[in-house]
């Protein structure tokens, strides 16, 4: 048992007592963008953080005092390890605007949906399992799936998300290796790193056939609400109780709560509610009690519309700027969320690139960051959702200048080396 | 890959695809009884659940104020893996109290030391890998090293703590049979459930025995600061800086919060916040604040003596209802935390006598909870934190009843079978 990332070091003392789970921990290419983020002269398209500054603190002073009059000792106590009933309730009225019908009893709170994801990887994936997701996926997905040492498979996907019978050709690929596919993890809504929706004449598709060959089906849906015009088709779940839906606060109300739900079908769910107590106990209810205090006494709906504008505006501002200083760059054109994804001409490579862009004042998230396969070397991530609107222009203006130089660069090289 | 646990039913249709680890999942006896505490009618000396009723509300709506005044932005946003810098900073200082020197930049904010357990043990226990614990030991450790399908070894514990001889004689028959042993882990102070504390002389020979056999610490100490009249001696970790310390503000102020924190060797510590980023990505920002801004502007250290007057009142209410109406029981004398730990007459099953206790209105935690390896049939647990001082004496007077019947009926057995 070896830890390869650090071998030549005699430093660690323990090197040889950790488990094999372990080694499969890296350092995230988001993670190494911490710092960047952090430089006020830097503009960051990196991080994904929802801009909370656009939410008044009032309610979250109005969600506090009313819930320390009504209930100040349970909300610090120790509670069960499936969450808050009441939150329960009405994070299905939530899920139900996305056309999902479904009973309390089968919603488990988390400590973000990260751990939800988390808990539910652990029931099902052993060492070398195969989990199929979206070409690219979530970062932290795809670290998640790593953790417990499982196989990502990226399937196809375009501007209309993930494509039926790609789908269906993989997972006939991999049933004649023999391969063990545990279950297909998607974000259908405004996905991250890609920005793209899946359609709705394709989820019905999705969802047969994945039935058809008995494989579970985890959305992950933190986006689904933040549309900017068009209401997002029904969730998959709403087509299939077997489908595992996640969902989050962390983007139409704020992240530092760390509160995340999952639906579950009652078998999974009641192995879900052990897990949790194993690792966790259970769920802050200080976070939850806030939550649902803030979902009882304040326009949450009105607050997403707001969210929305604010989103819808940093998005334009994003387009505007590809379209003016990068022209033939192709890009994908979010109708909602945080992401856009960029495809760079041929040969440049957006890890390479990166030191390049912070030197000018600018950061995003390389490509290779949301692939298991270590493909995606000339794809970046653009996250507009923390910035203002003039700094993404300026933003994107820099990128521009780093990567209208690498093409140059590319195209002077490629001719000398055409007239060798 | 069997569910040896719900074989013969086919309702879940994802039997065969649960993972290995999610096989050891099961109800733990502790849970079961949450829904027998809540009735009002029935003393629970069952949970462990803190009286966080002696908190003055007023102080966690002063944090809450200061906070919002000063960062509310900041505090609902995400944050780094590692958690808040200072935070940790003022966990150092709490430590100090127990003698550990410490740099923030080892210490990793977790979701309570529960989670702090957790990824502790994920980093270190594969299948098979022998963990050392006291015997009895924390049932929600016990539930940890289970999920990662490790075997627990109990080491001989009695008054004064785990035995250096045993511990010693434990680890070279593991060791003469190739058991891989990964770590001890033990609650030195008031430990849950037995009461005890380390004695200090035993200390230090407890983490000279491990550092010769390269066997790793992993100190949990949720309780060590609610002692009643004597401080409790220093900290494993003041010995040796490679023992891994759990700490926890559950118990010294609330766990509604979900905080906790780990002090680890730099080269665990590292792995330790890759895989708490993969899990949850960040712990609570909001939490961790409000828990900061406590400890900057109230006189925590005056509550923790309120909690230690309230904690000290019932131990006293407890031990004087015990002697007075189960005077020739043998039983734990707690100097701190939550718990005393009874042993019965040999022959009396304390989970078996659970239905007749709750029966006369009131509830314990049986004996087996504490123990990976089946054991503890005579043996239960008493947490005197919750309940009333009155409450706690009508308990161990319903307690004495049921036990004082179960000897009788248990008598006459024996004499009727010694006469046939």
């Amino acid at each position: 048992m070896s830890n390869s990332g650090q071998k030549g070091t005699n430093f660690d003392q323990w090197l040889d007592s950790y488990a094999a789970r372990a080694n499969a921990l890296s350092v995230s290419e988001v993670r190494a963008l911490f710092a960047v983020v952090s430089r006020p002269e830097v503009v960051s398209l990196a991080g994904g953080m929802p801009y909370v500054h656009a939410l008044p603190k009032d309610l979250i002073a109005r969600s506090f005092e009313t819930l320390m009059a009504d209930r100040g000792d349970l909300a610090i106590q120790y509670s069960g390890g499936q969450g808050d009933l009441k939150l329960r309730d009405q994070v299905r009225e939530l899920m139900a605007l996305e056309g999902i019908k479904s009973s309390v009893e089968d919603i488990v709170m988390t400590t973000g949906s990260q751990h939800g994801l988390d808990l539910v990887s652990g029931l099902f994936l052993d060492k070398g399992d195969v989990v199929l997701a979206e070409g690219p996926s979530y970062v932290g997905a795809i670290g998640i799936f790593r953790h417990y040492e499982a196989h990502i498979e990226h399937v196809e996907t375009d501007h209309d998300g993930i494509q039926p019978e790609a789908l269906k050709e993989t997972i006939a690929r991999l049933k004649t290796q023999g391969r063990k596919i545990k279950f297909l993890y998607l974000v259908p809504n405004f996905a991250n790193p890609s920005g793209v929706t899946l359609a709705e004449k394709r989820r019905a598709k999705i969802v047969e056939i994945c039935r058809r060959n008995k494989i579970l089906i985890l959305e992950d849906n933190p986006y689904g609400l933040l549309y900017f015009d068009k209401k997002v088709p029904d969730a998959l779940r709403s087509i299939d109780e077997n489908v595992i839906y996640l969902g989050s606060f962390s983007k139409i109300l704020a992240p530092g709560f760390r509160v995340g739900y999952v639906l579950a079908p009652p078998a999974i769910r009641e192995k879900l509610v052990l897990a949790q107590e194993s690792a966790i106990l259970c769920p802050s209810m200080f976070s939850q009690s806030m939550i649902s205090e803030y979902l009882s006494n304040s326009d949450w709906q009105g607050q997403i519309d707001t969210f929305r504008g604010v989103y819808r505006e940093r998005r334009d501002a994003a387009l505007e700027a590809l379209a003016e200083h990068l022209p033939k760059l192709s890009t994908t054109h979010p109708d909602g969320g945080f992401y856009l994804w960029i495809t760079l001409p041929d040969g440049i490579d957006s890890k390479a690139m990166l030191p390049l862009a912070v030197k000018e004042l600018v950061a995003y998230t390389p490509g290779t960051a949301f692939y298991g396969d270590g493909t995606g070397h000339n794809k970046l991530r653009v996250c507009y959702s923390f910035p203002t609107p003039e700094n993404i222009k300026v933003g994107i203006k820099r990128l521009a200048t780093v990567i209208n130089l690498q093409t140059e660069l590319l195209e002077t090289f490629s001719k000398k080396g055409a007239t060798k």
